[in-house]
């Protein structure tokens, strides 16, 4: 098997697992309890905190577990927006968001709020001055994806967060899901009040995730009740899942030269693999993330090509996980300007630092084989 | 050790945790990928919602995966509140909720909703015609809880749900996480249009929980996103954690009669042991749930006797573990008219079917211990 869909999700490490187990059998007290078996989970909870602060390069205060990159994409938006909304109600956004932003957008407006949507260039980026012509006096919050999941298209956070410092009454959120471990972030650096990961797209396991929450952002949770994650989470933490993310971010980003280094090599011989053939139209920007390859093959449909790959036990993807059962064509890639005929063929390889440089040119060979077999036939 | 905390988290059952190993390692593809590894995901999914909606005896449709209990009656009320707020804004509850329902209220409270704490007698219970009283024309939403995580105490849910019959415009949600497989609940029969379970409190995995969404009920997501969970709930799946929760139902709910029987037994048990010991009020009213046994030690306070037990490898709590860390009174025993002097001393012993008669033997010989010897260091 050649398991090129890691931007939907990875297959979990075994270190990760057998730190979940362990967790789960020996330390399974809720953490809020008052005896020793709850001061243990509390403690492991702390330390975890403290390993993801560390890696991170923030406080351990500012570290808050959620379920996912959509709960935390939904916590940082709604959360921001439901608790500022007395001070503003125009909140802006990019038109290539993942579907957990810009759901979470589109609902917002149902409930009052003015929303700007800025577009891309046909990189897929979009530029600082139109984020800067976006802003008024009465806007809240700027979200923008880090890494775009379909595309690769890596978005100038720091540019964006330093004009932000000049409005410190803008709250500024990154999508980070598709960066973590890919394309390092200085959170501090780029001025980033709220920032969100996801376990499972690191060989975490699923239903983990990562608010980071700068000290004094106010945030109006949307999983109200106990006192966990200072209050802007509620309910009983996942600790085996807490722990084992821990362990796949330190396991992510030890060594993280590294591992970008070997990504971009693979990402690289794609590329000009891809370039070589005829037909193919490159839609991965020249600055774009080490993991991601995306290339249109028009004429063909992708769920064809994924499904041909895949009795040749190669996995890959059309756009993003989340939308590619609904049988539109790629809105990033309309988004992009890049015509309907690329925006409906296309597929995405994403890669992991587990994969090698012998799977893509088993890869390659393969589609060499496959691709011309399914033009003849559509012919 | 003897564990008597299980209302605040049960240890997973081992086959619980080889399920969420085996699927972790061997089904980690997205389920919302288009390729065989996305389909056998999907396929495990749909497997474990078919399973449990059988064990629930509703349609597969009308389950809803979520992270936990917090997540279910956040997405409940807040989702029913939103959907809602063009026919109406004002909502019920009780004045004995746990916190993720009446921190949920309070949230919404300040977002424009009107809200009726119903009280309750000093049995822990709501009357039917109270809810009756507070029914409004513009009433969108009764939320009641079923077991009483401090008390054991049991509404009578199934007659609310006839009451409400005769109002089809109000939604009744109701917080079903202490009762599963303690108290049986027919969510057709009582007209329950909500329902939350939280996988943890019945010897599953930690972060997993259902909420159950009676066919055409209109909910607002709280987690806006992808396609999953037929819109209500976005966010890739955490299936592993599906798998196991699936499989710790059926666990629970197999022989639930017998199970019942032994968790009474030692109910009993306890009940009479502390009936016969000096100074020591019972809050848990006879209709309680089996599982739940609530006493006050008129002068201790109840951290004290945690500790102390806990040093005996015994481990109780104090009030719910959510809020036990909050310095307060249990506000579940003064709704109660308990009196401040019980509601400042209470300790709750929770079972889970795995506790013994010999077990509870040893607990009540280590009390009449424990229990004369911090009276004499009080005095
Ligand atoms: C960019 C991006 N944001 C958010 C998400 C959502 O994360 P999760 O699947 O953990 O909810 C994803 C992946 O699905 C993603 O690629
Ligand atoms: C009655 C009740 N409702 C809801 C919850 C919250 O569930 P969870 O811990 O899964 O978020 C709990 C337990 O914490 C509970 O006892």
């Amino acid at each position: 098997m050649i398991y090129l869909d890691n931007s939907a999700t990875t297959k979990p490490y075994d270190d990760v697992l057998q730190s979940y187990i362990t967790v789960a059998q020996n330390y399974f007290g809720n953490p809020s309890s008052l005896h020793a078996l709850g001061g243990e989970a509390e403690r492991l909870l702390s330390q975890s905190r403290s390993v993801i602060a560390g890696l991170l390069g923030v406080k351990h205060t500012e570290i808050v577990f959620t379920s996912g990159g959509t709960e935390g994409n939904n916590l940082a938006i709604k959360g921001t927006a439901i608790a500022l909304r007395s001070r503003g109600r125009h909140i802006i956004t990019t038109a290539v968001e993942h579907a957990s932003v810009s759901e979470a957008f589109k609902q917002l407006e149902t409930l009052g709020f003015e929303v700007t949507y800025v577009p891309v260039d046909e990189n897929g980026a979009v530029s600082v001055q139109s984020i800067e012509q976006a802003l008024r006096h009465d806007t809240v919050l700027v979200s923008i994806i880090h890494v775009n999941n379909e595309t690769g298209a890596v978005q100038p956070i720091a540019e964006i967060g330093r004009l932000l410092r000049k409005h410190p009454k803008v709250r500024f959120h990154t999508d980070h899901v598709q960066g973590v471990g890919k394309v390092p972030l200085a959170f501090y650096d780029a001025n980033i009040d709220l920032c969100t990961i996801s376990g499972h797209k690191f060989h975490g396991v699923k239903g983990t995730g990562i608010l980071y929450v700068r000290e004094g952002v106010l945030l109006d949770p949307i999983l109200s009740g106990g006192q966990q994650e200072s209050q802007y989470r509620a309910g009983t933490e996942n600790l085996p899942g807490i722990v084992a993310m821990a362990k796949a971010l330190r396991m992510t980003l030890e060594k993280q030269e590294n591992k970008i280094r070997h990504l971009n090599e693979m990402k690289q011989a794609l590329l000009s693999f891809f370039g070589s053939m005829p037909n193919v139209i490159l839609n991965t920007p020249n600055a774009s993330a080490p993991h991601i390859v995306n290339v249109s093959f028009p004429g063909l449909k992708p769920e064809v090509i994924v499904h041909a790959l895949e009795e040749r036990d190669i996995f890959v993807s059309t756009k993003s996980a989340c939308s590619s059962k609904a049988k539109e064509v790629s809105h990033v890639l309309l988004e992009m300007g890049r015509g309907r005929e690329a925006a409906e063929s296309a597929i995405r390889i994403s890669l992991s630092v587990e994969n090698t440089m012998s799977e893509i040119q088993q890869f390659q060979q393969i589609v060499q084989e496959v691709i011309p077999k399914l033009y003849e036939v559509t012919r």
